[in-house]
């Protein structure tokens, strides 16, 4: 693989959205090589019909784990098929979420637990590991503040409650897994402006990879 | 889980299906508590659509450790609308194949490794093993050479070489589970009549589960 693999990953309302569509063109203006811009299930048939399945709201009785084995095998085929061909080209490949979400989201949000999460995705992966991940980190309320925009004032209660506790639970298996990986994973303060989120990403790119840059 | 959980495992041509087919009346006519036969997907809707994406003629490139994440993810959602329940509604679950043909057939037979299939397994099982497996052995020739009957005469030269290499390593990983779980795993002899087989089985479960039988 002589390409570099980096990933975008935080809890819902960090502003990833934002930040990846600002990000995107500066690097391009400043990468040698070419970037490639993904996220699951990136358009791969195989892993947008495993992604069906997923989100089908008829499947009311999905249990958690069978959600983690279908979000593992999506990220599988996606892998084989976009993110490890590209590598192989030696482009950059820049996705939005990879395993650390699953880390967070099944194994420490819906409590399933984050190594046991972690050995599904070992497999699914086969060796294969981020070169960098961006953390964007924001606190549970703003962040949830920012994704209740625009919902009927009377879901909000609800919600909150529900809402806020696993998104705690997100943030700190977020933060876990900040800490485990010192060396690969680096916390970027989301509650900045996108414009200061969207530097600071790229001075961290830049300066971890400067091979790469023109 | 106040019920028992047996399996009954072998490669193809061993004669599972007439095995099954003779043996569940046998303990029907003798069990105390209620018998349910079941294999995956089993009718769980969640574990039917996975196995269509598995089966689906158009996905040509799908890679086997996603094929083998998609088994798993069927296997627990079978697990936990069907057998699950039954067990704790004290039947006895009889289930056509479990987690050692995918060990076998995945692990072994396409070389992912029997070790790192084991692992997404016992995530899907989550504690959950069978009390007890009937493996039927049969030779690789023999079981072959049972399923190819019909076939027609020209497609057998590249079947035959293909297949009985791929069928070897199935048999031998099976051999492989039988050595390491003594206790777990009783082997009978598939080259017997098949009146013989079934009553190799029936006497192995009467045997180790006196209670519930009349």
């Amino acid at each position: 693989m002589s390409g570099l693999f980096i990933t975008i990953e935080g809890p819902d309302g960090a502003g990833k959205t934002s930040l990846i569509k600002g990000l995107a063109p500066l690097l391009e203006a400043s990468l040698k090589t070419e970037l490639l811009l993904t996220r699951e299930p990136g358009g791969i048939p195989i892993s947008e019909k495993i992604r069906e399945i997923i989100l089908d709201p008829a499947h009311t009785t999905m249990d958690d784990r069978t959600e983690a084995l279908l979000y593992a095998a999506a990220r599988r085929q996606h892998l084989v098929e976009k993110v490890m061909p590209a590598l192989a080209a030696g482009k950059i490949v820049l996705c939005d979420r990879f395993v650390d979400s699953s880390l967070a989201y099944q194994g420490a949000g819906r409590g399933i637990g984050m190594s046991e999460v972690a050995s599904i995705n070992e497999f699914a992966c086969a060796g294969l590991e981020p070169d960098l991940t961006l953390y964007i980190d924001v606190d549970s309320e703003v962040g949830l503040a920012r994704i209740q925009k625009g919902r009927a004032a009377e879901d909000l209660d609800r919600l909150d409650t529900e809402s806020l506790s696993f998104h705690q639970k997100v943030r700190d298996g977020y933060l876990r897994l900040v800490k485990d990986n010192p060396e690969r994973i680096v916390s970027i303060d989301g509650e900045q402006s996108i414009e200061a989120v969207q530097t600071a990403c790229f001075d961290v790119i830049q300066k971890r990879f400067p091979k790469v840059f023109n």
